[in-house]
């Protein structure tokens, strides 16, 4: 078994763990809490600007590990689907803006498809920002999602549907995103880690709690739940990746609290669970 | 693709469907509504008394389709888990009573386990049953539940899984019941509707509605959400399965209104979708 991590060197905060802080806040809180790490997304980017978002990150001594979120692929016309591709085109700059090597991709859910449809019309979508990211140095990361959103947030539920996708594109830029999440339950977890080799670009940690109710905002904080946190991180490293590691949680009472408090217990947690 | 059903010869209401419903108030709304079949829940047999449930069927002409639930096989000690395959015993002796030829497993979450460890007691606790069911002329039917259950209720999660256990038991006592809701998403889905040929010992019906917000009450009724029901059923029947086809819908709208309403809803959904 893998040992605990000795720092927080690697280490990001997930902007929405702290949903309620714009960029600059989440960008200080970093800084007091020592970090190195933060995980941006688009709304908050938008918000904040560009240029100020770039400053704050350099003032801050803070690296971009991840862009939430690219993808959304699934719509019903054709207009439609070149409007999202587009707009994965922006998230690509922004990325490289903020010198950001990886895009995260939420595929999006029916969006009025059948199921085939959907799916196709996601790694349709993937194939068709390939050269633009390679251009721009930035990664497509596919995370698939736990199977409850299937309907509504990403066709792409298990990790091996996710591989299939990049190994049919057959592209170096093209890999996938294991948040703990989505992907514990899985009997072909491992196995599917395995075959990732080389491919994830992304890690991401929370926890399941055993009273789960509400389907978006009952995620728990690492250490809380039911994952087995180390054997996941253990077969996550043993598949090559050493990137940073993103806290990410979707939680109606931590989104509620002092977010500074949330930051040390996240640090603490991560060095004793993850 | 499938036809329509002509008629509802083959529907059968799950009484958890009305869960307010004392099993006589079921079996009567059930021959109201012109119904053959009931799938039962072990609690509303016990408040009603065997011989008064053998009595109530007979006489409004219904036969049983299922018994729920069987299962809920891991736990930390041994002495819990042989008393969780005594109490299975009694469940297939209240299958045999009922004429009843299947139990349905809802094999139980983590329980103090890891995931592991708790799928090896799924496994262990079947095998366990598999003579004492034979005998009594009642097959276990394991039902994969959705990937959202694995922690409190089926660490089950896939018809793959299931059939893995199927058939490394290697008992024809032992087969899958397939439930819309908890396999709709899986890729794998008709892979493995196709691998179960010989095997489904149920079939269950319900939608996935788009607007879930609830882990446990948020099914829905035929049609009302984005299940491909007719062509689930075109590849259950192609895997040979003819048996009855269950109704069963947690909805906290539904339970609260009139049940002989959501019946006729029921009976309708049912020609129109499945």
């Amino acid at each position: 078994m893998s040992k605990p991590f000795a720092d927080t060197s690697r280490l990001s905060l997930n902007q929405y763990t702290t949903h309620d802080w714009t960029l600059a806040e989440a960008a200080e809180g970093c800084f007091r809490a020592g970090l190195q790490w933060i995980g941006l997304w688009r709304d908050k980017i938008a918000e904040c600007g560009l240029d100020r978002a770039q400053r704050l990150l350099r003032h801050n001594g803070l690296r971009v590990s991840g862009v939430c979120r690219g993808g959304w692929f699934p719509a019903a016309n054709s207009a439609e689907r070149q409007d999202r591709i587009d707009d994965n085109r922006r998230a690509i700059d922004e990325c490289a803006a903020l010198s950001c090597d990886t895009l995260v991709l939420v595929c999006g859910g029916l969006g009025d498809c059948s199921l085939l449809e959907a799916r196709q019309y996601v790694q349709d979508g993937i194939a068709a920002l390939v050269d633009y990211a390679a251009d721009r140095g930035v990664r497509l990361g596919i995370e698939p999602l736990h199977p409850m959103y299937a309907a509504d947030r990403s066709v792409i539920s298990t990790l091996s549907q996710s591989l299939d996708i990049a190994e049919a594109i057959g592209s170096d830029q093209v890999g996938v995103i294991v948040d703990v999440y989505h992907v514990w339950w899985d009997p072909e977890l491992f196995r599917q880690l395995e075959r990732a080799r080389g491919r994830i670009w992304g890690y991401h940690v929370n926890d399941w709690l055993r009273e789960t109710n509400d389907i978006l905002m009952s995620r728990g904080m690492m250490g809380d739940g039911v994952i087995e946190l180390r054997r996941i991180r253990e077969a996550v490293e043993a598949a090559g990746y050493d990137g940073p590691i993103e806290c990410e949680i979707f939680n109606s009472d931590i989104w509620a609290s002092d977010y500074d408090g949330v930051l040390r217990t996240m640090c603490e947690r991560y060095l004793q669970y993850c």
